[in-house]
């Protein structure tokens, strides 16, 4: 885990101001990833926090691990509330608010929380720490950076494997096993508690691309049955199909996510026109990125670059069905505040790191989308990925970009297989 | 979806019974897996279901999919819990319990429900339906059959690609890619909240057979980092070492969950031993399976089995750790009840699929690993799957039972590859 030393500590240090100022007299935080974060560990734990007190971590199993992996000096196995009651009581809290990732935490255990904190006020932390967790330390970006760079391996597999013929699941499982191989962790920790992702992403061609399933108004896939209604399908690949792939590539815990988009031929006059519009819409909302920039500026330079190519009925979804995103922030999860979307008044800051995802939706043609990921620098912003930013044909004779950009043509698309 | 339009509506009705039977009111599910099994549809949406009342699904998103999918005539587009508020005065349904699925419903969203629904008790409702699905029907069954028999592909990837020098995350990417082009869902659902699973299960060998890690007192692996502390890890595999496979296997939404041992190289006298009896154990467990039967009767047969062959300080786990269960049910999620653990009073009944594994873990040689799938019968039980239940040899000659049984020896283990 890309956390050192002296990072950790600061963490803990920066969160337990932050509950101070917003008049917490304790936080205890349960969901892996915020306890990884926190403290260094994935082991289940409850995670107290109290202003100007050292922290001690309850562990709820294989304390010996988590004592080897955190930095946090206090590790007690106890997996029960009663044990954190006992210590604050020990600490001499003994009222005010408690923090809990009420986001995540289920209702029974809350119901539990509420009985074994009896006398405290349970609210919601998750915000809290979420905000502090949106900007990244340096070697957090180095982890992202590497996450983004995996991204190569996916273009090599579509260079390699897109071809007419190919189902959309065999192409997932291509993808799945390069990534495993490079080292993708193999999940997508994802925020939201009824929604999951593949680990290789959502992989949609033809009609595919223009149906909204499950997850969001997005480019979902519609998968291979009821049961699981979104990532790849059965659907073979046709001549001249366009075929996207949106994944979070996950380094040491940390997401990457990025979507290209393909098409298993030439592509016509009009895939070329949306190429360059998909282009534009990322141009103009990379251009507005830099500390202070307002989330749903960034949002609306996209949706300008859009109409100004004569597709803002088509971008972020189609007909009633907008996404009320350009963006969002990533990190140990792939849907990370802040939304870069309209009327947000969030503001950039410096070290966030953020996908930027424009799209354009036309029912009958298909889909182009283009995601990348950025790290917000002092003066503007910083690519992670070295990925090509375009639409590529893929055929026999190699990938190329659709507009001859002097782009890698080479069979592999210039990544090692 | 293996619902067929008889059994559906059949699910339902079921469910209202139970429902009075509790006296509940009303339940509003909301939980994906639960609103597939009961409505046929996982778009996501709130299921009300009163009793001697039409049920009503109102739809989170994409409204117009969930109509086409779910046998439930009323399809409200409305995601807010007041539109079930609103219906339920309708009804005339004023006051009572509520039944919503407190497992897994997020405080928030809970705190949320307990304000629309002023005058009404909510109460969890998980259990009650958990113990209705817990029984599946024949076209469940033959999902789940033809979920277990893509082990099949596990077996031949393991054939074909264990060798000394492959690390553990290759081996997870041949398997991930076998198993999404054999229709596997490429997901695993898992109904506890702080966990999750590699669609490609986890794979262990050498001293990660025997390190306890994040999910379960069970052979968990180490993972590729902190970040990710569980399933495959970057370890090499060596000559005459000990592999652990154990997956959800996920058909249209359905989970088999079998797990198989190999070595890398030829079996030592002592994994003979070991083989022998977890195989011991799992026919002990086995031959307790019928309707009517005690789970707390089928774990202490294996226990018994264990303790009849000297191995009883290595069952399911070692040390001052081991895991109090021997299987559970499976099905739309992966860790359905009932647990089949040491003084549990639930009965085995007729329909109930169940996962049998005993492990015996034994540090500093690995730990042998056996699980199989069955489904009650009237007299008995069936094994979902045809894979040779034992422990497997794999050389440059083919993959042997360490046993000598008659079993495929043929380079791909017998199955295609």
């Amino acid at each position: 885990m890309p956390i050192d030393p002296h990072d950790a500590p600061d963490r803990l240090r920066q969160f337990a101001e932050a509950l101070r100022d917003a008049d917490f007299a304790a936080a205890v935080l349960s969901h892996p990833r915020d306890v990884l974060y926190l403290a260094g560990t994935a082991q289940p734990g409850n995670l107290l926090v109290v202003p100007d007190q050292p922290p001690t971590l309850f562990s709820r199993r294989f304390a010996e691990l988590a004592r080897r992996q955190t930095h946090v000096a206090n590790v007690v196995a106890a997996g029960d509330m009663r044990a954190v009651r006992q210590r604050l009581e020990d600490l001499g809290v003994n009222a005010g608010r408690i923090g809990m990732g009420l986001d995540t935490l289920p209702a029974l255990l809350y119901r539990k929380a509420v009985d074994s904190f009896r006398g405290f006020k349970i609210d919601d932390v998750a915000a809290i720490l979420a905000y502090q967790r949106a900007v990244k330390s340096g070697i957090e970006v180095e982890a992202l950076r590497r996450a983004a760079r995996m991204f190569g391996e996916v273009h090599a597999v579509m260079a390699h494997h897109l071809r007419p013929g190919i189902a959309e699941h065999e192409l997932a499982g291509e993808v799945a096993r390069h990534l495993r191989r490079a080292g993708h962790d193999g999940l997508q920790f994802y925020r939201r508690w009824d929604a999951m992702l593949h680990a290789e992403g959502a992989i949609a061609s033809g009609e595919n691309l223009w149906t909204f399933s499950s997850q969001a108004i997005s480019i979902t896939g519609v998968g291979l049955g009821k049961g699981v209604p979104f990532g790849a399908s059965r659907r073979r690949i046709e001549s001249g199909d366009l075929v996207n792939i949106d994944l979070g590539l996950v380094y040491d815990g940390y997401h990457a996510d990025m979507a290209r988009t393909y098409i298993a031929g030439r592509p016509s006059p009009e895939i070329e026109r949306l190429a360059d519009a998909v282009r534009a819409c990322q141009d103009a909302a990379l251009a507005e990125i830099r500390p202070g920039a307002l989330a749903a500026d960034v949002y609306d330079a996209a949706l300008n670059a859009a109409r100004a190519h004569g597709y803002e009925q088509y971008f972020q979804g189609h007909g009633a069905e907008h996404g009320p995103y350009i963006g969002h922030g990533i990190g140990l999860e792939l849907d990370e505040p802040p939304v870069l979307g309209p009327g947000s008044t969030a503001r950039l800051r410096r070290g966030m790191v953020l996908a930027v995802e424009p799209k354009l939706t036309v029912p009958g043609l298909g889909a182009v989308n283009l995601e990348d990921d950025v790290v917000v620098r002092i003066d503007g912003y910083e690519l992670l990925a070295d990925t090509p930013r375009g639409v590529f044909s893929v055929t026999d004779a190699g990938v190329v970009p659709v507009r001859g950009e002097s782009l890698a043509s080479k069979r592999n698309g210039g990544f090692a297989l």
